[in-house]
């Protein structure tokens, strides 16, 4: 697939690249695109050098060896700084997601003084997607945009799912019996992440990374919309 | 596959489930294993009228509602208690791992009095199993012991390694360029976690679970043994 430039359309971008490699989507497919395509697409590349960071911005970019412009552009991203040390901002982004440097990325961009943002609303940006792939190949899909996060207490990063349409984000499996009968201990599975961190895993992160990848035959498409029950309630949740 | 049984070879179990389903495994393949019928084979069901809880399990089982007995063998298994709340319990536990309850599951043993530890030693669990069946089959495989683990910050279970043999568990991606030959900014990605996640959303928590997965075309198989380069560090993490 070629570069993705501010304005194109990406539902018409992954059709284009699919049918050249004489695929297609068939019903019940899941669509697993990196959020950078979609930043793109949508015009979140940033120019360091138009942003003017405040003193706030500044004092948390010497705190952590930071580029000042850099923290700027994270903290107007966020609600809150969670952590911090040097190299290392944890912040709640606007969407609720808890991510490093608020899911800036300087990788994977042409300009090297140019940043990538998340897209603006990514749940969003899933269901128009969905509806142009739906559109283009006559099926009924979902969709689901990643990016890569840390994690609390363990190393690596793992492909997270930051948008969703027509996917069946968290299995409820309340009141589903275990192998003796009983009730599940286990009740909400995080499906979504489960296929984002897959498919990552698979498009790279490298120069030989592809932007997208599909899932077939995980019967988990819904009408469902977005990935907000994934989010933990900030007053529900013991590390913030 | 039937039921697992103390003493049981757990590598045998799996290559007659596969026999009979007139599968086999190639080389480079990843077997994905729950980790419920390792420490059944193992032996780690504990009676909880067995178990005498002390003062201080006694404690945290009034504050968190939970029973006492189950407290005492989360704290056995345990180096400290992270968070608790009500139902809640957060530990780190002796491999490293942060997780609710120290993995101690009720759900899937046979009787209702009884709980399941996990394995006490993951990786050598791994390590013996990936022996076995590279007996039978006669291949260089990998092997990946999971469980599932909730997560800070968002909602739902997520299949995530415990325990590893032959696979690379973290990606060191470091130095290699990004699309325009600039140094990639992510570089380290947990695969062991992401081959985790899947496999255990396709093995499922319900009834129809099935406790293993195999792993075709994902070439990151080695010689590598464990998976401790996954568990970030007590000092270099920011969030317990």
């Amino acid at each position: 697939m070629g570069e993705i430039a501010q304005g194109d359309d990406v539902a018409n971008a992954i059709a284009g690249c699919m049918k050249r490699h004489d695929a297609r989507l068939v019903d019940d497919d899941i669509v697993v695109i990196s959020q950078k395509i979609v930043s793109k697409a949508e015009g979140r590349v940033r120019r360091l050098a138009a942003v003017e960071p405040t003193t706030q911005a500044v004092g948390l970019a010497r705190e952590t060896d930071k580029d000042a412009r850099l923290v700027e552009l994270m903290l107007q991203e966020s609600v809150a700084v969670l952590r911090r040390k040097k190299n290392v901002i944890v912040v709640e982004d606007r969407h609720g997601f808890v991510m490093a440097n608020a899911g800036i990325d300087r990788s994977n961009v042409e300009d090297a003084d140019s940043v990538l943002l998340l897209p603006a609303d990514p749940d969003s940006s899933a269901r128009r997607i969905r509806a142009g792939l739906e559109a283009v190949f006559g099926v009924a899909i979902g969709v689901i945009i990643v990016d890569s996060f840390g994690r609390a207490w363990r190393n690596g990063v793992l492909g997270t799912a930051i948008g969703a349409s027509g996917v069946v984000a968290l299995i409820d499996a309340r009141g589903r019996p275990d192998r003796f009968g009983r009730k599940l201990q286990i009740t909400e599975i995080a499906a979504a992440d489960a296929l984002a961190g897959m498919a990552t895993l698979l498009m790279g992160e490298a120069d030989e990374g592809t932007p997208f990848a599909v899932v077939s035959g995980w019967k988990a498409r819904a009408d469902a919309e977005g990935l907000g029950a994934l989010l933990r309630r900030r007053e529900d949740d013991l590390f913030r």
